[in-house]
């Protein structure tokens, strides 16, 4: 790779790759029932940065694997985040309106469509990791294993565990341990997911995916304390949500409990850990490198 | 088989076979958040008959598999099933406060966990579909080909899309195939499924699976008839809700279509297409002939 290499040319790039694939593996919106699979399709489409497909796909060529094949399980990665969203907005939940400055979904489709719309998208993921088309070009066995992690990290014990988590703790004072339970479950462990879901289609050995894990653990949770931070100094126009929200929810967050200089080291730490794991990784790892830098370095 | 055979004591049987087995596979309810496994057991413990995983591992034990091997996908198939009814429950949907006589899970945990207990169980499914403990037993392709079917039967063109249409037509007036495709997708994609997927556990070949497709197509829909039906005829203990509750929301009905009596004989033709497509196999096929039977006779 060149010096050239700029990073937000890379991420549009992906963007582009990631929804192109995703408006491919979705049902369209006239397949019956229509209603739903408009729902669906507009939370998918509505602005998402798609980090987690990227970092899968990265991942999956940071060990030599080629984009393509990781495609299917990029997608079914962001679709489970847009579920997760999509059923964190209702009024039983966050009860928000908007998201990324648009109508969330309940609001345009209804409550009983957007809770059904959630439930297909989760499922819809499992069809897309089992499609024969797809798991042809790795092994029966990857292809289980890569349901497995999917499934563990986004069920009771990862990602909707900690969105209990979460809000129970809403309102209340919690600790600095249940804070990072919050994250490491709720966000973590997608990110972490996504990481090593794109070692194993990209063939990685025991080493490369232990390496690309401890880096996605790093970043899901610099990820967090990054979005703690935007939360209290970001204008609201660049987050598209109420700025403070997260404070005026009477919500934990690290610069709560770091201040805003404690928690900025805290996600440069968590940067250099990242960096670190990815020593052993050749030229192939640079878009992990730079994301990570992104992630950190928009904070200051 | 002698004929001493008893289906009451069978099913009795199985369902003590499938709660155990289910009570070891889900989280144990101290496992955090505990909140959250709580409101998941709850509701899979909440004297469900058990009929789908029964059919699976009928199906399974038809072709000359064994239950043992089937039990996983069984309890995944309970769980999926559990997950809808915790969804349809919901205010946003049916906004039911009861269900087979007890507390519905958003009454007893709230809006919220229901709506995300259900969310996980849906999870956890295909974490038990994927676990490497269980997937041993049959090749990587009959775990992924289990996957693909369970969740093309539970998604957005199988079971959601059923519950989809099902809520476009309340109260509205519906021409037969609409009630059939509500009722072929809701009710009938999983129980499909479970044929299928007790066929593939079980060694089918392309024809005993096709037969157990068919067997499963034709009781699926008997299923939904006889329930129709039940709906006028029960007593409310018997059904553990009200009587009569789905004219009473509009809801097309088989009877309201054809009459009790045509809805009757449509039943009974559905029994006779299932058990003809039994007619190859041997006497290990004589639970699923006996189900198919119970199902229709309740009617009468």
């Amino acid at each position: 790779m060149s010096d050239s290499w700029n990073l937000q040319a890379y991420l549009e790039q992906r963007i582009g790759l990631v929804d192109e694939a995703l408006d491919r593996y979705l049902p369209a919106d006239d397949t019956l029932p229509a209603a739903l699979h408009k729902a669906m399709r507009y939370s998918v489409f509505a602005g998402g940065k798609r980090i987690r497909p990227i970092l899968l796909l990265a991942a999956c060529e940071a060990v030599g694997g080629t984009a393509e094949h990781a495609l299917p399980a990029a997608c079914a990665m962001e679709m489970i985040h847009s579920y997760s969203l999509i059923h964190d907005d209702l009024p039983a939940m966050d009860d928000d309106d908007f998201r990324r400055g648009q109508p969330t979904n309940h609001r345009v489709f209804g409550e009983a469509t957007a809770i059904l719309a959630g439930d297909a998208l989760l499922t819809e993921a499992f069809i897309l990791l089992s499609n024969p088309a797809f798991c042809g070009e790795h092994s029966g066995e990857a292809c289980r294993e890569v349901v497995h992690i999917m499934a563990r990290n986004a069920g009771s014990r990862g990602m909707v565990g900690g969105q209990v988590v979460d809000m129970e703790s809403e309102g209340k004072q919690i600790d600095l341990p249940t804070l990072e339970y919050i994250h490491t479950h709720k966000t973590g462990a997608l990110i972490l997911a996504a990481l090593e879901i794109g070692a194993i289609i990209g063939g990685a050995t025991a080493e490369q995916r232990h390496a690309l894990c401890r880096y996605g653990e790093a970043i899901g949770l610099a990820f967090q304390v990054a979005d703690d931070i935007l939360d209290i100094v970001a204008d609201q126009t660049e987050l598209g949500k109420d700025i403070g929200s997260d404070a005026a929810r009477g919500k934990a967050t690290y610069p709560a409990f770091l201040g805003l200089d404690g928690a900025r080291q805290r996600a440069r730490e968590l940067k250099e850990i990242a960096l670190k794991a990815l020593a052993p990784f050749d030229d192939g790892s640079r878009p992990l490198r730079e994301i990570a830098g992104f992630i950190v370095e928009r904070t200051f």
